[in-house]
């Protein structure tokens, strides 16, 4: 099918784990019956954004969090990317987005390969690989007869892991995230329109809606990129969840345009 | 030093040769009156952008194009990036970036190495590898203490070629282009940023001026990106000379904030 509808669930995270968990499955429902086929929730969507929490809400796969995103992918006939949560796999910790298909079953696992690390003086400092491990492969799967690739938030810097996913077939980039209020107005936009343009894909941008009783304040703004670049609907901050059809007919259309994916790999042979 | 001064110069290209050198050397001249350290001419500034008359306003190194420039270079005593010109090579034809110093020996020389390909249906064709053979390498020069990659136009939809430049040490991009009223108006802007955020650099962006009389019509819009991505300043479409003064403590500043190079290089080594 050329069409897919997919739904951005820009989710408030707080500190009650179950409250965050019952949210998810309430706005997966919703989707559903809103007419999506995949749902995709924000990064970290079962803790708040603290590196002193992450350790508390780490579960492994068979943990509650990933029985409720495979229960709710296959009560409700939908896709379901789990933004990600904090993954405990023995003594490490990974940020990581499970996905699961219609039939409740676990198709992909990404665990985040870009760890973020920040320190801009008087705003903000924030370093995840105090207390998490990255992950190493670039993972797409398959959905409705297309492909998707994952990565997640501080990943979208790196313009050669989005390529790694173009590479590999991905017509859709999907990607949980939390920008901050000082790098998002800076460059959330740009990164993702820069993106979609340079691999002439979607990009499908989930964040976390802030809420003042954390201390890290989500940028939101999640969005639905075109694969020209264009902005196709976008939210603010408040809790919300947009709708988009995507057309990936524009995927094959504008790749014919501008043959970009054909001339990279052509040059990279050059080897100089 | 931590500042240097950079002149953008959007100047109009005609079918008159002569007059388009002359245009050009009075345009560095008055950057030189007004304090550039460094002058930078647009994309094919001696010809009109147009596959058909490449073959005949091409040159070498010895021809009156580059004669032009090194003097303008030593008389004014600037750094001059002589935008790019069809240069002649025995039986090729590249787009070619010649830069002179202050005393106007050529340091620097770059072929584009991504030639622009483009078909969009009834809005514009344009196949510069009909005529045009492309480079290779990735150029950086030093100049005022400082390192300064080469880029020219379609080279900046290849995020993996301006990491080279960064990787090689460019704190800043030099891009003589020539987009035009298609792709300009969409992406000149975000690829421009995007790159700047990326790589935590500068990124110069020096265009011709559209001519009613040429097939190609330039988007225009001039431009400097700083570090973080604002617009430092840029032109409309009308013939212009920009200036302003790069700070490269920006450059180490933001580098230190955000630690993205040294992140990609350690990424990189994980080789999966």
């Amino acid at each position: 099918m050329d069409k897919i509808n997919v739904a951005l669930c820009q989710m408030k995270t707080i500190a009650d784990k179950e409250e965050n968990l019952k949210r998810a499955e309430e706005m997966i429902i919703d989707a559903a019956i809103h007419g999506a086929q995949i749902v995709v929730l924000p990064e970290m969507f079962n803790t708040p954004y603290d590196i002193r929490a992450f350790g508390g809400y780490a579960e492994g796969e068979v943990g509650p969090t990933c029985q409720m995103l495979a229960r709710a992918a296959k009560q409700n006939n939908v896709v379901v990317v789990g933004g990600s949560i904090p993954e405990r796999d023995e003594e490490y910790i990974y940020n990581t987005s499970f996905v699961y298909d219609q039939q409740g079953l676990r198709i992909a696992k990404y665990r985040k390969k870009y760890l973020f690390d920040v320190e801009i003086p008087g705003e903000l400092t924030f370093r995840e690989s105090r207390v998490l491990s990255h992950g190493a492969k670039s993972i797409v799967f398959t959905a409705y007869g297309h492909k998707f690739g994952l990565a997640i938030c501080f990943d979208i810097r790196f313009p050669e892991y989005i390529q790694k996913l173009s590479k590999k077939g991905a017509e859709a980039i999907i990607m949980p995230a939390s920008f901050n209020t000082t790098t998002g107005p800076a460059h959330w936009e740009i990164l993702g329109r820069a993106r979609a343009v340079d691999n002439q894909c979607y990009m499908v941008m989930v964040a976390t809606s802030p809420d003042a009783n954390n201390n890290y304040q989500s940028h939101g703004h999640s969005m639905v990129v075109d694969p020209w670049g264009e902005i196709c609907t976008s939210a603010d901050v408040d809790e919300t969840m947009l709708l988009w059809t995507m057309d990936f007919t524009k995927v094959t259309e504008i790749r014919a345009r501008l043959p970009l994916l054909g001339i990279r790999a052509e040059r990279k042979k050059d080897k100089v």
